[in-house]
Order: C-alpha cells, then structure tokens, then sequence
C-alpha cells in the first residue's frame, strides 16, 4: 500500500521537494513545546499534513506562531466573557476511548481557561453508552463544548448526538448543512478545515484565483474544505483518486489537498518538484500510519505534532465562540416571544369559546421562548409544563424584574375584576408592547367549577388558556395536597386508636419492631426522642418512663384542628361523624371535611421557598395539643417525610400562557380569609429572575385592598423578601355605585338600573371605598394606580368622574381598560401607566412589628386598615391567644378571616364604615405555614351544590373531545 | 446586467450552438404538454436549464423521456406500496404563495396517485404563519412530503422548520448535511441536482474522468451538485465569476454548470462552440428573469418547461422514496428498542434502591421506539406519557399480537409475585430475545403505599421504573376517578337535600331557570325528560304533573350505594354519618368512604373501550333506587357529562418503562374483589396492535385463577373481545407447601422451617392445588404454562418435582424462573416456553351463557370453578337479584366476591375443599361497569394504617430530591 509520508513511496521529486523545501518549521517554539509531548505520531491524527513545495516560506514556524496567536487571542476573549459575567465558566468535554489522545486540546483549554470535563471510556463501551454520555453533556449548562474521539467521528448516529450549539467539531449533519449554506454564523468551522486554510495562508497559497486540487473520497469533511476555500475565491478542483487523468491533474496543480489515502502502483514521478501537498484530515484506521515509522526515522515527531497542534487551537477556538454565542443567548435581554394573535369578536363569546378557537403555542416552545432549558422544565401534556426550582440558583446573580400586585376596591358579590386585569396586563406588556412579563396566579378549586361560577383567570379575551385545562386537574397540585392532607387526618386518628388500645410495651414493640433480628429507631423516630430530650440510639436501652414519653402522643381529641379535605362542593360533609365501624371500637369523634385549597398545606405551598423549608413547615404543622397543652406536630405523628415525598412534584409552577401566547406561572391557591390567599412565592421569584431588569411581573391578591392587600405585604412579601413596585388597584363603576349608595347587589338576581343607567352621584360618592383603598395602599409606601375595569353600560361621564377622583385622592394614575372585551389590546393605557408608577421611589414597610403582641397586631390591622374604633376579643378568643403566646407562637404574623364585601365585619356596610369594634370570635393558628388566624365571624371551608349545579351545562363531545358548558 | 439565455448578452459563439444544438427536445411530447400549461417563463424557474452543445444527441427528447419514465416508475412503486397496505394514501402537500405555479407538481402527484394537499398562503403571511403551517403539516401523517415555494426556500427558519423525514426538496440543513456526508439512505437528493445529472446522463456527458466546471457563488445546492458529480467520478472544478481565471476556464471545459449569474462585462466569445451550459438553480429574484423576454421570443417555453418538468419529477420521486421509508417505518415488524443493562447484584437490594440506580430512558424515546407519533403521547415529566387512543384507529388493520394471562395458584398472604413474573417476562421477551412485548398492569392504590407495604408492579430486578412515580400520583387517574366519584356523591346528597326542602315549583324554577330572558332545558334535561316520556322542549308547556315527575329523583336514601372515597388508608371513614351540620337541615344519614381504587368508575374505566362508551357507562351508573324501586342512576342526576369531562384524559393509558427499558401500559386498577381486579382493556388493545403480530401483550389477572383469572375470561374478555393465547400460572414452592399442609402462613410472623428446608411430600401433596387451576384453566380452553418463581430456600428437588407435577396435570410446560434476582435473564427459560405454547391452538369458550338466570350463573361459577357442592343465597341476597332482574339487569356477567387465599369461601382451607356449601350474603351491582357482585363474606373497602405505618421510613432528601424508605 502506498502512503504519502513514507520514504519508501515518496517519489523522487517529492524527496527533494521534501529536502529543499526549507522545513525549518519542524521546530517547536520552546512556549509550545509541552503540548508536543506524548503526541500519537503521523497517521495517527485528524490534523492536515503540510509539505510545503519548494522555494515557498517554510510555514513551520509561522504554524506555531499561529497556534499560539489563537491561543492567546482564545484567553483574551474569555478573560472579557467571565469579565462581564463572573459566574460563567464555559467547559469543554472531551471524551476519550482508551487510545486517543486528546492531551494537546486539553492543555490548550486548561491554558486558555476552560473547564475541561475529560471522560475516558473503555473501548469496549457501547454505542448506546457513549450516546448517554453525549446526551448528557449535551444537557449540561456547564459545558459549551464536545470534542469527540476519531473512533466516533466515523459513526453517524454518535456524531448526530451532539447537539449543534456545542458542535465544536462541525461534523453533525446540521453544522454541515449551515455550513455549506452559508449561514456561518449559527454553525462552527470544522478544525480541521480551517487548518488548512490556515496552512495556505501562512504558506501565501490562499489567494483568489489560484487552483487547489482535491483528491479523495468525496466525504463531508471535503466538502466543508471546498466551501471554505471558495470562499476565500479560489478554484477548487475535486477529483478521485479513480480519475482517468489524476496524472495531469497532480501535475498541472501546484497546491493539492489528499483526503483519501492514494491508491497502490501510483508511478514515482506524481508530484512536481515545486507542489504543495496537504494530507487532509486522514483518519487513523485507513490512512498513513502503517508505514508512518519509517518516516519518523527521518522526520523529528515534532513537524506533525505542531500541524496537530493548529487543529486543536481551532477546537480550543470554536469552543470559546460556542461560549460567546451561549452567554449571549443566557443574557437575553428581551425575549424573542411569539404573541398569538388576537380577533376580539363582538358580542363577546363565552370564555370556553373563546379559550378554545385559539390554538396555544406548544408549551416547550414558551418555555424556550422565555429563557427556560429543556432540562428546567416537565411537560404535562402540551400545554401545561412544571418548572424546576432550579433557574432560581441559575439565575442567582440576575436582577429581578419589576414587581406588580394587583388588588381591588372592596366588590360586590360578582368581584370586579382583577384576575382578568392581571391577564390584560400582561398580554399588554408581553404581547403589544414587547415587554418581558409574566402573570403569576392562583389554581382555582375544581369544587366550584361543577358548583356555581369558579375562579377562571380572567375572562373574555383576557384569560389563560386552555381554559378547561386550568380549571380541571391541571398539573395535579390540589390533588396532591388533598392526598397529604389526608395522610395526615387517616394518621391522626389511626395513632389515637391505637394508642387507646394498646399497652405501653406493645405500642413499643410494634412502632420499633424487629427487623432481620435487629431492632433500630428511623430517623424520624430518632428526632422525635431528642425533641423529647431522650438521647439514646439503642431501642433496649429506654426506660419504662422513655418508653411512654415516646410511644404515647396523648393527643386531646377535642383540640384536633387537622380536617380532612376534598376538592369536590360537598356540603354533607361540613359536619361529620367518624369511626363508627366496629373496627374503630368506639373511637368516634365530631370532624368535618374542608374545600382541599383551605387545607394549611395549600398554604405552606403558597409561602415555602424551597423543597427543604417546605419540609420544615410541613413537619412543624400542629394538628392538636396533647393531655397536657403541649402542641402536636405533623413531625410528632411520623409523617413529614411523606407529606414532602407526596408534595415533591406540587412544589414546582405550572407554566401556561394567556390567550396572547404570553406566559403565566399557575401555582397554589390558598383561601383568602382563613390562609393569605395569594399565589406562590416561588413562582414569583421564578418569574422575576425569568423576566429580567425591565421586565413585568403581575400577581394578584385575593378578595379587596383591605385583606387581600394588607396579607400580601404583612405576610407574603414578609416570608418572601420581595417588595412589589407598583400596586395596581381594581375598580368597577359598579362596585363604586353600590359603595355610594346604590340598590343592594346580589348574585342570582338581576342588577338595578341605577347600576346600567348613568348616575354620577352614585360614582362620586361611591369614591370613598376607592379613596379609603388608596389610603391603605399608602400605608405600605408603594405608588398605586388604578384601573377602572369598563363595562359596556359605563359612561364616558362615569368613567372621567371615577378617573379623576381616584387621581385627587392620590392614585399616581388612574384609567380606564376594557379587557374583558379587547385582551391586552384593551389594557396598553394601564401598561404604560404602572411602567411609569413602576420607575417611582417606592419606600415600602410593613404595618407592624412581628414582636408586637398579638392582640395589638389585630388592633393595628383592625383601625389602621378597617377602620374599626377597636376590637373585641370573645373569651375564648383570649384564651387561644393565650395558649398560642404560651406556646411560642407569640411573633407570628396576623392573617385575619374577615368578610370581603365590607371594610367592615358587617358585608352589608358598604363605602368606609367607620365607629364599628370589630369583634374577634376565636382565633386559630397554622403553624406549619407560619401565621395566626383570628376569626371575625363564621368562615365557611366547604362551599355546597345549589339546586342547579354547573354539571348540567357541562358536557363532552366524544368524537371532537371538546368540552362545552364551561363557563 | 448580463443574463444567460439573453439574446443581446448571448455571445456568438454560443448563439451558434443554440442554432445547430438539435433542439428538438423544445417539443413536448402530447402526453406532457398539459404540464407545460401556464407554466412561468425562463428565470422564473428553479429548474436547470440545459443546452446542449454542438455535435452532441440532443437531449430534449430524452429529458421528456425522462420524467414520463420517472413518473411511471413512481406511479408503479405507489400502487404496490398501496397494494400491501391498502389504507395507505400518501399525500405531498404543497406551499404556496400566490405567484408561486405549482401546477406541474400537483399534476404529477395526481398521476402518480399522490394525496394532494395544496396550500395556497396569501402574500402578507406572516412568517410565523407559515412556521405554523408547516409544524402542521410536519405532524400530519397523511402528509409524507412537503414542497415550499421559492420565495421561502431563501428563508432559513422556514427551510429548516420542515422535518428531514419530509423534506423532499432535500433543502433543509440536515438533509444537506445528510448527502455531503454520504448518508444517501437517509437523505433526498435536491431534485434540481438530480435533474442536473439526469440531463448530463441524457447527453452522454456523465462519464468518469470528465470534468464539469461550476461557477457560482458555492451555494449549498451547489455543494449538492459537486457530491452528485464527484459519486459519478467526474471532476468538479469550481470558482466564482469573479475568478481571474474565469476566461480561461470557461474555454477549457466543456461542460460548464452556472449557479449563480453571470457579471455584466464578459466579452462575446466567453464560450467555446461546442461547450455544453447548465443553468442551475437560479432564484427569480437575482437571475435570468429581466431579459427571458427576448430569449422567448425565439425560444419555445416549452424548452424551459421541459425542464421544470424533470425536477418536478425528481420531487415526486423524493415523495415516493420517502412514502416507502415512512411505510417501512410504520410496519416496523419489530421495534429498534434499545434494552437498558442490568447488572443485577447480590444479595438483592431494596426495590427503590434498584429502581433508583437505573436510569431510565426519555420516555419520548420509548414511545419512539414502540412506533408511536409524537402526536400520539403526551409527556407527563421525563419518564411517564399519557398515550392518545388515536393509534388504535391507525393500526386498525395491523394483526394483534398473542395475548398473554398471567395468573396464579391460590397464593399465600405474601402474594407469589405474578406482577413480578409479568415484568421478567416482558424483559426476556423484548430486551435478551428481541420480540416486541409490552406489559399491561394496574396503577396501584396510593394508600398502601403509605400504610402497609403497597401494590408496586414487579419488585426486585423485575420492575416498573421510576418505582416511585409509579407508586405515587403517576398521571393523575386515580385522582380523577376520586373527583369524579365524589362529585357524583355529593350531587346525589346536595339533591335530596334540595328535593326535601323545596316545593316542585320552586325546584323546578330553579332547575330551569331564565336566563337572558329565555328558559332553555339542558342537553341532559332532555335526555331524561325523554326517559319519563315527555316529549316537549318548551320549559313553560309542562303540566304539573310532568313536572313533578321531571324534579323529582324521589331517592330513597337507604337505598344509596354509591359512596364516598379517598385514596388514602384511613379506617375511620369506614362507617359515618354525614349531613350534620345545621346547613343540611337534619338530612343525616349513615354513610361511609371506600378506598378509591373501589370505585365503580375504576372498573368502568378499566372496561371502557372508547370515550362514547366510558361516557355512556358513567352516565348508567345505579347509584340508589326511587321510592317506587326503579333506579336512579348518574344520568338522572345530571352528572354524566361532568364526569366524562373529569375522565377525559384518565381513559388515555400512561406509557412507562421496566427496568431492562421495555414498554409498559399502567392503566386501571380496580379491586380483584368487589370489581374484576384487571388493568383496562384499552391499554391491552393498544399494546396488542403495537407488538404487531409477532410480539406479544403480557398482563396480569388480580389474585388466584379461580376469581382472577375467571373475572378475565367472563367479564373482561367479553367485554373487550379480545383472546388470550396462553395462560401464565405462578406458582411458588412455599405456596405449594402450604396446600399440601404445611403450617399456617401469615404476614408478619417469621417462616417456619417448613418453608425454609426442602420438604417434597409438602410440595408434592401442596400440588393439587396447582392441578385444581391448572384444570380451571382448561375449563377455557387456553395453553397454561406454569412459571414456577424461585426463592433461594428452594432446592434443585422440590422445583424438578413441582414441575414434573404439573407438566403430568396437563400444563404446556412448567419450568422455573428467578425474577426478582435476574430480571428478563432469570425468565428466558418461560419466555421460551410461552412462545411455543402461543403458537399451539386454543379453543376460547366463556364458561357460561348471559342469558342463564343470575343464580345459575353464581352456581356454574361456584361448582365448576371453586369445586362447590352448590350455593345457598341468603334471603336479602335473593331479593336483590329478584330486584336486578326486576330492573332489567339479568344478563350482566358475574363478578364474584371472594376470599383469594382458598378456592372455597373459607380462607383457612387450603389445597382442593370440597363438600361446601358456598354462601352468599348480598348481592350487588355496578350497572355502569356492567357486572353483578355476590358478595361471599364481608369484604373491606377502606384499609386501615397500622401502629407502625411505611411513612416512618419514607423521606425526601430536600438537596438530591431522592425518596428514601418507599419499599
């Protein structure tokens, strides 16, 4: 077999070629020389081959000047990227099967500053092995760059593996493909070619017009080869080695590339004297090494090593382009997010058509769009994804957007509005005025959705979509709290009984049974008996006395608070008999069930930050006190490791979009007069870092300002940290109207004309709720604006009139929207209003001290806020208070259970009451998700079906799949 | 600006050969002409464009030659694809828009017998419109190519937004990539590249050795010429117009290929006489268009339109070739699933551990690899996707697999691991033998999971990974059966409640009540009005008596069957009383919770074949009887649609992995007691179309053949229609011992010696047993083989003599497997074994008629089956099935409920009882599901927590997010 390189085969005009040729560039700079060490030799490497032809510049030296220049031009420009994002470290991976050696690349990395992941597989690894592998750091944000093995640069399926972006090679079909389209700028040089090309520079042989002919195979790295040289202008002639007249070519060509080993019996006179030859990217397995030994002989290892050399600086090279190009699209500024469009219809449809003629971006593209990785996301079906908890350490460093809470004025039983101005907001921003923004809202109760109207996301042409897909199971959060709330209850009672039907000893043996001959407490059994101040390990040595304090939890079953809970309207169940089978031997007791989202556990979802704290809170709920008044926790009854394994997945946002296609995080959805009733801290701290500086986040706060409101900052933005910028409060001229004096309004009756016919008296005096609202916004320091949410019998009169007011009574702007009818079409005026409260100083602090007593918390919500003259604890009231102080849980905030029709206790009491006490009936705690809950009158926790429940409009198409009735 | 083709810029030299070219191929032949119609002019074309040089054959001729042959061919190769699968209709769907002409290509696909799908964009279409456009077509099956118009082959997105499957302009980046590599089976050649050579091969100018010159500007298209020339052996040479060389060239060769246009300024004699030119490739937009006038007034456009013809042609060839891979692909005979390795250690470790310690594949991938669409599943995370029914529809005509039964001997309370030898089974078949095979098991209670050690699928090397997902939420069914059951509970106490406290008038104003002014029934309020015969749909004609009958339910709450439940083991439900909050009016009433696995919309969902039929058999469900007897059933409630609405994405089974990689349906999973206890018969139907007809469908009948496997035959056979080839009996040696008199087996205690030392007259005695269901098998007519699963105790003796026991009581074959040590390796032996059984003929009969009275039904069962002398039925029991039959429920299956651990209703009597009496207490229905239920004793419905629950060892390590102590 013939090889080039080999003495024996060289030609004669080749031999002298090879000895005039001046090939003083066989000799490593001494700055280089390190990387030559322990080089595979000649036949061995991908690298070209240089020989130069007679009477040219000896381009040795100049090859090893150029490596070095890359090298050194490599650093700088990774110094500048780390420079404006210290936390980025780009990688490279090199991954190595047993005989490669990829040392120079590696040192050639380490020196510039890459972190090098080098992972050595043995040879006998398998094909679908090494594609794990590949897909793996595919995945990994760490690393920007894959340099495989030549073994695997000749299988498709590996090399296809590599995703384009870290393509540092360019040998996948993509980069191929882009590269001989031209499109350089998304696709990655192939090494090897650019080594030629760089070659022939040194050398003064690339210039345009001159012939380089190409011998060989045809292969794609040919092809990438042809491509660059025709771009540098040259003429490029290719042939086989087959071709009839490959003689007259070889010698009429002074600068020929060989790609393929030459054939046997080639005559002794093929080359010129004068030719440049380049042996081009020859692989191993078929190329020059069988006869490569006698060519060391006479040629120091070093000449191939620097060619190698220059291949690995042009890997080194594109992998820092790779991480360029990386940082660049981590730091997108503004999304590149495609709206959906929108065609309002008049009259407006109901929501479920509306939800269902537009057709949702696929949930992965959203994700993409704004700024998630694939690995950051679990899709569930194509429109709804969960979002790992991860982005938030990614995006550690990243500012957060600006952060908007809508409220209301206290509404009528229709509410007014502020889920749908939230959607509209954000459909603004994000779709109309290309604005980073995202909505964070609360799941609704499935409950309501079969019972009476339930809590959609907006309406009309604000809305999240698909509509029925938020409204029904979604990602199975509720379900899952209703399953670890119940594991809870079921565990309560199960102890009490068999703690009531068993001695000591037999509670003993059998919570610490025997296992393979060994008795061992778990871990939560452990922590149980240090709490206990018991510090012992081994189960035999407790005395009688520990044995008690630890089998027997003693709870008083009249001090349970821990109900049990379904995300069904099921009003039989408000009050219930349990234990009644003979099984339970007479331990039956008075409970009742609870909606799922009033269970603490909505609430600890709604205020946790992290898996970790989620698990803190859930073992720290307290379900009862025991004989002794002592509280009873969920970590006392054995059962917190599986409350978080059964929340584990709950703990991640939902991500859906708004009609517009832009996107909304759905996460908890706590009650909002026995819990704080907002949507999750860690959704808003997801979107805030997605958002970015100048981006948008828009949450929304349950029921009127006067709750919804004052919860948010006293206890979510407490547990949070975070402070909003710009409170945007929801006004209807309706709810004006009857704050004014109107007729009263009432669900399921028809509305007085006061309320469709103009009447500017009733709007102005009405006014004092809105006035009353903003005051308590200021009480807060955040600037407020208000957005009156039009219907279509408002005036323009009315809606002057309410504007006005709202401006006089210290709103920073206050205008009209109409959303329900236009989307975010209808809301671009309240967009660029909270864009410029948003720019306002803001001096935000909480209302009170958490040291304060409790019941001077209560008075400072109660006259600050309400209005109230004082409050009035009942005895009971007192006597919980006093428990919960003796109990410790004296410093927690104060979340109160107060109607949300009235500033007042009293619902009927409209505009600003004033010269009420507010009477305080009990007072209850939940530990686990950190507040005390004092009762201002009787809260239902379970809402019922009425005569006519929503299932009789609600159905299926079995053909189309289509739900019809809704809403 | 210079144009080619132009008469003005034409050069002498060349106007000579266009004269004495012999161009007579202008003319078409009649056959074509109708393509040529309204076909745009020279320029406008991206087709070659060829003259042909003086003295050569001319070529016209044979270009239309050419594509008629082309055309042909494609034609043949259609109709036989179309022959071997007779609803194949491939279809080409063309972009366009508005000046584009497709017309050529429509016709052609026409003639070939191409679906035509032609998209007619207008100008303004936004880009992302298109993008649009062309995801769908990517996703439609019906489409198997896609051809863009021009203006858009110049946009990258767009290019590359078409899935290389499809891309039959062989434009996109991967394709290209795809061809310069070489990788011509997976890739289109560009039809302008392939019309290209076809003309050189009409005009003889393809030969090896000969060179082309290309001049261009090195586009990718060009790129794909040079591959095509250089695989022909020819030498390419290529440079760009502004070459310095360009004369020289150009006179040189005789074959010049020009990709891009020519500069203004080239002289006259630029062209040799006798040189052949190709205009290839040129966009409208920079190319020949401004001066094509001036050739067509001397040139036929037929001589163009020739051309275009040919590369038309070539994109019908494109869309033929890719209909034959897609096909290919389709009837993938047997899947391309990659096993994942097991390296099983020893001793075994626990299930999560070994669970934990795999990773398993992307669940797309699986679904991939099974040959579902992406269309086809819906990803919930990374390793569970819910699987649409749609593929049912699509493999329609594809033959079923062989259907395989697991089902066992009368086990011990430890359960003899026939989940476990199902999955082992599956991992020989799929990942050591090579044939397609999918389990189908049930989606275990989450109770359990947290009280007793719970229902996992396998255990050991034998299982459905991720364990822990699997044993969790997995996709939500079973809470969406809780929503829905409980939805249905409350709506029927919420009734009685509103029936009981309102006048019919008052009802019925509110269960019609006005809304915009109109009273309207409901769809579902028709439905029953047309039940009571009432055939009016004005809400105002109803006299009162009609109308009482139409608001009225008249439940009679003793009568109630339908209960609540819970997915939660909580014993203190099990018998309560509801109602007794004040709200509810004194409507109490005595009631209790089951587990939600008990549910009758589990069994429903479990024998549902479509959504049409799940929906008509929630809507049948009995839940109570009116005061007069007849029954009350979901329908009367109103609730039906809502439930469907709840179910709508549980009847989708959920597609999961074993360990060893192969597929897995978990779906339904209802109790083997009070239902059937089998996994649904959609996840069987699916699966047994993807094995195809040589693979096979494993599943699983709950507890032993006598009430498992009967249940399999009699209810879900008949309902599904499906019939299993062989019967699978698990059998263990200390199950044997046990019913050859071995002591008292139960969980908790230790085993005694027994069980642990070989004892071969407990095994040989214990075998008739094994014998008895050997026998109930054959009963069916059904191949049984015995799969004896191994402990380590076992010896070498008592596994011999069980199986030879069993091979002489008439089993196919009997052979041991070891499982849960080995997984798919441990269980080859079997998988050999039931390969050959499922090849021997079977003889599938039902054990008895529907028309035979309940009675004798339970009779047949109770002798034939569990060895009965008769049956006595108690009093209630035989006034319930006179109700049943009274009500039109005769002629429902049987759906026996009894004790698993004895074939008599007795469960300490083990072996073959005989001389009983089996009693039967009450009998049951559930009309929805379509079964009667005896009950045999009492059964429990609600597990309870015992002292020591699992969730004392289940933990979520909050930094790793791993679960601890879950089995």
């Amino acid at each position: 077999m013939w090889t080039l390189g080999s003495t024996r085969s060289r030609g004669a005009a080749a031999a002298a070629a090879m000895a005039g040729g001046g090939l003083s560039w066989h000799r490593l700079p001494a700055g280089l020389r390190g990387y030559a060490q322990r080089l595979p030799a000649l036949g061995e490497k991908q690298g070209p081959v240089l020989r130069s032809g007679a009477g040219r510049q000896p381009p040795g030296t100049g090859v090893m000047r150029s490596v070095r220049k890359i090298i050194l031009n490599c650093k700088t420009e990774l110094a500048a990227l780390q420079k404006c994002e210290p936390r980025f470290h780009p990688g490279l991976a090199i991954v190595q099967i047993t005989d490669d050696d990829m040392l120079e690349v590696k040192k050639m990395a380490e020196e510039v500053g890459l972190h090098v992941v080098h992972i050595c597989l043995p040879e006998e690894t398998a094909t679908e092995e090494i594609l794990d592998e590949i897909v793996k750091l595919n995945e990994d944000p760490k690393i920007q760059g894959l340099v495989l093995p030549r073994s695997l640069v000749m299988s498709d399926a590996a090399i296809n593996t590599v995703i384009p972006e870290k393509d540092v090679d360019g040998i996948t079909d993509v980069n191929l493909g882009r590269l001989v389209r031209g499109n350089f700028s998304a696709c990655f040089m192939p090494p090897a070619a650019s080594a030629v090309i760089e070659l022939l520079e040194q050398a003064d042989l690339c210039t345009i017009g001159r012939t380089v002919l190409i011998v060989g195979d045809g292969g794609a790295q040919e092809a990438a080869l042809q491509k660059l040289l025709q771009m540098e202008g040259m003429v490029v002639v290719s042939c086989q080695w087959q071709n009839k007249n490959i003689m007259e070519l070889l010698h009429k060509n002074d600068v020929i590339v060989v790609t393929s080993p030459a054939p046997e019996g080639l005559g002794e006179d093929w080359l010129n004297a004068d030719t440049t030859i380049i042996a081009y990217n020859l692989p191993a397995v078929n190329s020059l090494s069988s006869k490569h030994q006698d060519f060391q002989q006479d040629e120091p290892r070093s000449s191939q090593d620097g060619i190698g050399l220059l291949k690995a600086a042009m890997q080194i090279k594109n992998t820092v382009e790779s991480s360029t190009r990386w940082l660049k699209q981590q730091q997108h500024e503004k999304w590149n997010l495609r709206p959906l469009k929108l065609k309002p219809l008049s009259p407006v449809p109901s929501d479920i058509e509306i939800s269902m003629a537009q057709t949702p971006k696929a949930i992965g593209v959203l994700a993409k769009e704004v700024g998630l990785r694939p690995s950051e996301m679990e899709a569930y079906g194509c429109n709804k994804a969960k979002v790992k908890l991860s982005p938030l350490d990614r995006l550690k460093e990243q500012p957060d957007g600006k952060y908007i809470l809508v409220a209301g004025i206290t509404p009528t039983p229709f509410g007014e509005g502020k889920s749908a101005v939230t959607i509209g907001l954000v459909q603004a921003l994000s779709a109309h005025l290309g604005v980073n923004a995202f909505a964070c809202v609360r799941q609704p109760s499935q409950g309501p959705t079969f019972g009476v109207k339930g809590g959609a996301a907006g309406g009309g042409y604000a809305q999240v979509i698909p509509m029925e897909e938020f409204n029904l199971h979604l990602t199975g959060d509720i379900h899952a709290i209703t399953a670890a709330n119940n594991l809870l209850a079921a565990a309560i009672d199960a102890r009490i009984l068999h703690e009531g039907s068993q001695s000591n000893q037999a509670l003993y043996n059998r919570l610490v049974p025997t296992k393979n001959g060994k008795r061992n407490f778990s871990p939560i059994q452990l922590s149980r008996l240090t709490r206990l101040g018991i510090r012992k390990k081994d189960p035999s040595t407790l005395t009688p006395e520990e044995v008690l304090k630890f089998v027997r939890l003693d709870i008083d079953p009249s001090t349970i608070t821990w109900q049990r809970v379904l995300d069904t309207n099921d009003r039989f169940l408000r009050k219930i008999t349990i234990g009644q089978s003979g099984t339970e031997k007479k331990f039956v007791r008075e409970t009742q069930f609870d909606i799922a989202v009033a269970s603490e556990i909505m609430a600890i979802l709604a205020l946790t930050d992290s898996l970790a704290d989620m698990k803190t809170r859930l073992g720290n709920i307290v379900v009862a006190n025991d004989k002794r008044g002592e509280p009873v926790t969920a970590e006392d009854v054995g059962v917190t490791g599986a409350l978080a394994v059964l929340m584990k997945d709950a703990i991640k946002p939902t991500l859906m979009q708004t009609l517009e296609g832009t996107p909304v995080f759905v996460h908890a959805g706590p009650f909002a007069n026995i819990a704080h009733g907002s949507s999750s801290v860690l959704a808003d701290k997801l979107a805030l870092k997605l958002v970015g500086k100048n981006g948008f986040v828009v949450t929304e706060a349950g029921f009127g300002a006067d709750i919804g409101m004052e919860k948010f900052f006293n206890i979510k933005c407490r547990t949070s940290g975070l402070q909003p910028n710009v409170v945007v409060l929801v006004a209807t001229i309706r709810a004006l109207k009857m704050h004014g004096g109107g007729p009263n309004v009432s669900a399921g009756k028809p509305l007085s004309k006061e309320y469709t016919e103009e009447n500017l008296k009733l709007v102005a005096d009405g006014c004092c709720n809105l006035q009353k609202q903003i005051e308590i916004t200021h009480l807060f320091g955040i600037p407020v604006v208000v957005a009156l949410n039009v219907f279509k019998t408002d005036t323009e009169a009315e809606i002057d009139l309410a504007c006005q007011i709202a401006k006089q009574s210290g709103a920073y702007d206050a205008v009209p929207c109409n959303i329900w009818a236009l989307g975010g079409s209808g809301s671009l005026q309240l967009a660029e209003a909270i864009s410029q409260a948003a720019d306002q100083k803001s001096n935000f602090r909480y209302l009170y001290d958490l040291k304060m007593p409790i019941v001077e918390k209560i008075r400072t919500i109660a006259q600050k806020v309400y209005g109230a003259e004082d409050i009035e604890l009942s005895p009971h009231a007192q006597t919980k208070v006093d428990l919960y102080v003796n109990q410790g849980f004296g410093e927690l905030p104060i979340c109160m259970a107060k109607t949300h029709l009235s500033l007042s206790h009293q619902s009927e009491r409209k505009g600003v009451p004033s010269g009420f006490t507010l009477p305080i009936r009990d007072v209850r705690a939940s530990i686990g998700a950190g507040f005390i809950y004092p009762l201002v009158g009787t809260m239902s926790t379970m809402p019922g079906l009425p005569t006519r429940p929503c299932f009789y409009d609600i159905d299926l198409d079995s053909e189309t799949e289509r739900i019809t009735g809704l809403f």
